[in-house]
């Protein structure tokens, strides 16, 4: 049952993640039409987009692990991940071609859109890492681009194909932009309080990285007197103990209550991808399921 | 003029390359109906295609010069580079889908299919580095790929778009391949026979990197006795002295007659090209043009 999958350890899927964003296109669509079929190719086609993003961003982010495994780049090499991703680009606009052809332009610009959005996001994500000075406000703009981006579009796109009125289509996409906030709100938090095993990524590597997720700004935000310099020292500094630095930066957040400010901010913007989603010209208990993914997506593991 | 620019110095169109590709589809295009201004996004979109595969080529081969200027990852570094190439292909298919909505779904089809087709060639490129034995036909298949298959689709999207009958089509996709290897026959004389300003790539940088062009493969097929020990001391052994390692391979391609034979290769895959143009269902004037581009190709200096 795909529906359930969002919750489920991506082991359960092969290694497959969670595969939330074709969930998600599959969904938006079901509200409209009964006949799914129409949109698996369309919903393979933005999962095997996300997979060729992963794949980039992991040479870029020198990550060794994903999933549990070796990355592409880590088992094999640079040159093997660029153009495996490249050649998993290609198909996936293979894939979403294969739908009803008066609506191919309108969903290509969609997903084209999107993907370039992703791509600035990615390259705003790696000119944060040496800008000194981003706010929080800068830190979503990115986390918009890299990732809600995507989501939102995999529900227009299912939204358009099951033949929704634009408006509705407009909604679905909002309300995946906000889930998508949230999603990454619930990214950064299980980085460090997460349970490794079922994240399947390095503990703390954001903390290791200097990564300015949103719980670090806004430590840095909160932060006065003696924990603002603890955390100078530590954010940037050398270190010869990762694991003594993830301790010291999670102490800090602890004191300043960093991890409930995110919550917080997680719960705003899930409430406004509600609040699109109760505007749905659609019958209420058809939206039960896409309110319940985006009630998993805030109490997830992985 | 579009047309002339196969022919011209990279330099006169901004560092622009030959936009041979563009040219190919806009020319394909004319031989079936006029109004070429429906095919220009098209042509666009093969252009941005190529130069992205120009940019991810780059890294991989550590390329230092392009169009006599600093390639992007050289530059800047390689995440840049990924992810401009990334977005590159994006914006290419932003452009390919500004077309007929009723060809929409044939064209998206030949281009991804190409597009493919370039990720394996390249990828079989850089196997074919670490492999011993590569024979002549596994480089002409290799270059089928990475370079024939993309100015092929150029010319058969062309026509597709210009209401061409399929048989036509097929015939100009035939024309551009046999067209395209002997493009790359003449690209492997131009690295170590071309004037390096007019070429814009490091001289003689297949032979320094002990790259398996045609001349090099041919080389060993041809050599004995004391030329082949000479051939394989030289190649992948160490060399202090570049100049040396080139002027060296050079002079055993001289007294083999390596030249010569690239030239006769060339000249037959011209000829199938031209054989393939021959039967098109079309008034033979009006393939003048395609003709002497050909023609063009063989006796291009960049």
């Amino acid at each position: 049952d795909l529906h359930s999958s969002p919750t489920r350890r991506s082991s359960d899927l092969k290694k497959g993640g969670k595969r939330m964003r074709p969930v998600l296109l599959l969904m938006a669509y079901e509200l409209f039409d009964e006949n799914v079929d129409k949109a698996v190719n369309p919903a393979i086609a933005i999962e095997l987009f996300h997979n060729f993003t992963l794949l980039h961003d992991d040479i870029m982010d020198e990550a060794p692990l994903r999933r549990n495994s070796p990355t592409v780049h880590y088992k094999w090499n640079n040159n093997v991940a660029i153009l495996s991703g490249d050649a998993m680009m290609v198909k996936a606009y293979q894939y979403i071609v294969r739908c009803d052809t008066d609506k191919l332009p309108h969903v290509l610009d969609v997903f084209s859109k999107a993907a370039l959005k992703v791509c600035e996001g990615q390259q705003l994500d790696m000119d944060y890492e040496t800008l000194a000075e981003i706010s929080i406000a800068d830190y979503l703009d990115m986390i918009k681009l890299k990732t809600a981006a995507l989501l939102a579009a995999s529900l227009r796109i299912g939204a358009c194909l099951g033949g929704a009125e634009e408006s509705d289509a407009v909604l679905l996409y909002e309300f995946g932009e906000n889930i998508g906030l949230a999603f990454q709100f619930q990214d950064d938090l299980l980085d460090i309080y997460g349970d490794r095993k079922k994240f399947g990524k390095q503990e703390g590597g954001d903390i290791l990285s200097d990564k300015k997720t949103f719980l670090l700004l806004k430590a840095f935000e909160m932060a006065k007197g003696e924990a603002l310099m603890e955390l100078r020292n530590t954010v940037n500094g050398k270190y010869d103990d990762p694991a003594k630095k993830i301790s010291t930066v999670k102490g800090i957040y602890d004191k300043l209550g960093v991890k409930q400010a995110a919550k917080d901010e997680m719960s705003k913007y899930h409430k406004r991808g509600l609040d699109c989603l109760s505007k749905l010209n659609v019958e209420d208990k058809k939206k039960e399921e896409l309110r319940s993914l985006a009630e998993g997506l805030m109490v997830r593991e992985s």
